[in-house]
């Protein structure tokens, strides 16, 4: 028996993928810590064939940090969460990959950022960043809430945020809204005037529209009423969420995303009351789901 | 001088295009009717070439349908209406085209509409299709509102009704939202269930949206909560649209499009006093605006 059939030479791969990054943490058999990198974006409900390269790329970029290369590829049980693969699909799609690793268990982002902040204990999620979700895993069984993307889902989330933002000033330019700083917040941002944000945002992606959130915060901190009812509206959401993940007999939640420490004090008394810190990150949480699935057969989403 | 340069061979076009069609209607000298067709989508806001090649379809089908060819366009005075072409920067390279006419007068779908509704008098429009436009012409000068595109404007539009009736029935998916009969009539529509929903829409154009709009009227005339909550707000926007339109010093309007005569009920009452039946298509209006502007310089946006 050599090391490249005995666990003695194994190596575990934790990936994290989302819409704007992806993240690999490897780890050696006996749990330690190779190697971290980050490489491009990763939703295959967006760009499958991106979202393959970039787990590709990140999984090499860890193996090169680790001072291993691609032929120690086949020593890996990856873990691997992302973005989109909640639509079954998707899910599909991306499980029939012809990976290059010795095992590949593919779940949801959520599920990997739910075992992370709860280092595999019960509990639920919501990550507010350029998309949103909830999650709560209880008992082995999980839920699902949001995460139906741009631009019908993903309410409170960055693109959310930012498409409301740009129908108000939409609303504003026409004299049809209530005038509101973030016409002259996003025409600067945007370099355009008028109607030229029409132009300068036809066609863009979530990504784009998310890049206008911290505007819609920063007006709405600074008193705008316009900009604080889109995050009023985006706090309601949020709360409404948070009981209902712990509606389902877990008592704490932690708020990931870029937005969530944002958001956070907008929420209302008793949702804060449940928030906790994560107590791990997201690709911690896919390393924990390659190790808890090693040896498994690769499941179905479910 | 032959009838190649006198006004005795010429002929005068109107085309009405817009993101679903291209209507072309064409007139002698004298101003007798002598053929009226539809070709496909042209919004050049959307896919110019299309746009392009619709107007010239549209054309040589005019032509072919009155007993004339392809070599009668050099006698053709074009008054041609788009919908798109309130962007300057579309108006622009619509204009920048080496068309085939003897002349091309360009303005936006909304002017050719209005110039229709209210036979070249001072009026105002709203149209509610696919998208959602207000115009206002009075004493020769005219006012644009809305007409922004999907998914951040056009608001009260079918697009418009589309998206929101999806983002309710997601909500009432995951029970965040209150139930509403939206959800089973979308599904139907799409024949797709749950979160199937969410591949069945990603990526669909404003069309597809508005083809549900429909849906959203009859859930909401069923009495359906959300669905008329829906309708109303449209209908909110419609009043404001029409109130700031009549405030230019014009006594009334037309509500143009194919949502128009489905949302004229849920107007207000001062709104629905100044409501007028459009008196002409707008391809009759494009064709009144070919004849005004025949021998004028090419004119800009304005």
């Amino acid at each position: 028996m050599n090391s490249m059939t005995s666990d003695i030479g194994r190596l575990y791969l934790g990936i994290d993928g989302g819409g704007s990054k992806c993240r690999a943490l490897l780890a050696d058999a006996e749990g330690r810590t190779m190697a971290s990198v980050t490489a491009g974006p990763a939703n295959p409900f967006q760009d499958r064939a991106q979202a393959l390269a970039s787990i590709e790329a990140a999984s090499l970029g860890a193996l090169q940090q680790a001072g291993l290369g691609a032929a120690d590829l086949a020593r890996v049980v990856a873990g691997v969460g992302l973005a989109g693969v909640n639509i079954p699909s998707v899910f599909a799609a991306v499980n029939a990959w012809a990976h290059p690793f010795a095992e590949l268990h593919l779940t949801t982002d959520i599920h990997i950022a739910c075992l992370g902040a709860h280092r595999g204990e019960d509990g639920a999620v919501i990550v507010a960043g350029t998309g949103s979700v909830g999650y709560v895993c209880v008992n082995g069984r999980s839920h699902n809430y949001g995460a139906h993307g741009f631009p019908f889902g993903d309410k409170a989330s960055g693109a959310w945020l930012g498409l409301e933002a740009i129908k108000a000033a939409l609303l504003h330019l026409d004299q049809l809204g209530p005038a509101t700083t973030l016409l002259a917040s996003i025409e600067n941002a945007l370099d355009a005037s008028g109607l030229e944000l029409v132009s300068a945002m036809a066609g863009r992606s979530s990504r784009d529209y998310g890049a206008l959130a911290p505007l819609v915060l920063s007006c709405a901190e600074a008193g705008d009423p316009v900009a604080t009812a889109i995050i009023e509206e985006a706090a309601a959401y949020l709360n409404a969420l948070a009981r209902r993940l712990l509606s389902h007999g877990v008592s704490r939640f932690a708020l990931l995303g870029g937005l969530g420490p944002k958001l956070a004090p907008w929420l209302a008394g008793d949702v804060q009351a449940a928030l906790i810190t994560a107590q791990g990150q997201p690709d911690e949480g896919a390393l924990r789901f390659a190790r808890s699935r090693h040896g498994t057969r690769v499941a179905a989403l479910g």
